[in-house]
């Protein structure tokens, strides 16, 4: 199964593309849509739906998992991001794919084991979890990536309450590395 | 010209669709989509962008008002309707149609000359300048009416600052059923 992970932004958007089979999963595309240089706010959001579609046509994922911040911005930021948000939604919608959406500490906690986990750890984790070759350079798509990971991992441990993580199983599913 | 005027909201989304001839308008489609009791919030916005889409090809506006709130709501209802709106302007920029946003106080001056007008009154106004005989239900659908109306009063006299609204020629432009 195919996985989207985005994590969109007004200045860069984020994405990573994965393939879960089982509890195995294989990086397809990692990087960002940078358009901070983009003065036309609709152009920036045209841009957005076009990567989109451009990663729905050209990897048919069945999900999509994304990155959702709920609470830290004001509401003129909300605003703007939701539309970011939204016009990727729609993208996707529009394939057919299912959208999840996770907040970045439940994100974190799942691919790193600690909800409070930097974005440089975020990233260090996925490097090494997926042999990553070429390092993206910006956050955003380690960012994206992982929440393509933690999607991976809440479809092939439903067991796995990233939200909560106390339990064994979801220590297991969100530590594979630790079972020896 | 033909304008598209939208009042994107998470339950409902106002639409109308005005041709504009020099100083001469003529209503085509007013209408809402209803998507309150539609429980998926992707569905919600999967219905938002099919019916931005189907309008833009019906119709083939030249240009979208979109009424924009900015500043009233909180973080999570502005992330919301920042999702909404997004849809719909990526459903419109995806067919070539330039955006405009007004602010509702803005579009109440241009279409009654009073920025603290009732809906209802809006709504009235409307019916009159433009002879509708089936008048909508929603004030939804006349909030979105009225934004493309809006529109064109700023196209067909941009010394109309509805903006500002206090000169002759602002007047004027916002009040033309004043002109004897």
């Amino acid at each position: 199964m195919i996985i989207l992970g985005i994590d969109p932004g007004t200045n860069i958007m984020g994405y990573g593309v994965i393939e879960s089979t089982g509890s195995k999963i294989k990086c397809l595309a990692v990087g960002v849509l940078d358009i901070h240089n983009v003065e036309d706010k609709y152009l920036k959001l045209k841009m957005i739906f076009d990567r989109v579609t451009g990663l729905c046509k050209s990897f048919k994922p069945k999900a999509l998992a994304i990155e959702a911040q709920f609470y830290e911005k004001n509401a003129q930021s909300m605003l703007k991001l939701g539309r970011a948000q939204g016009v990727a939604i729609a993208a996707a919608v529009t394939f057919g794919v299912k959208v999840t959406e996770y907040e970045p500490r439940k994100i974190k906690l799942a691919v790193t084991g600690y909800g409070n986990a930097s974005k440089d750890q975020v990233s260090r984790m996925l490097i090494g979890m997926l042999n990553l070759t070429e390092v993206p350079d910006k956050f955003d798509a380690t960012d994206a990536l992982a929440a393509a990971v933690c999607h991976h991992y809440q479809l092939s441990n439903p067991l796995a309450n990233v939200k909560g993580g106390n339990s064994w199983a979801a220590f297991i599913a969100n530590n594979p590395q630790r079972v020896v």
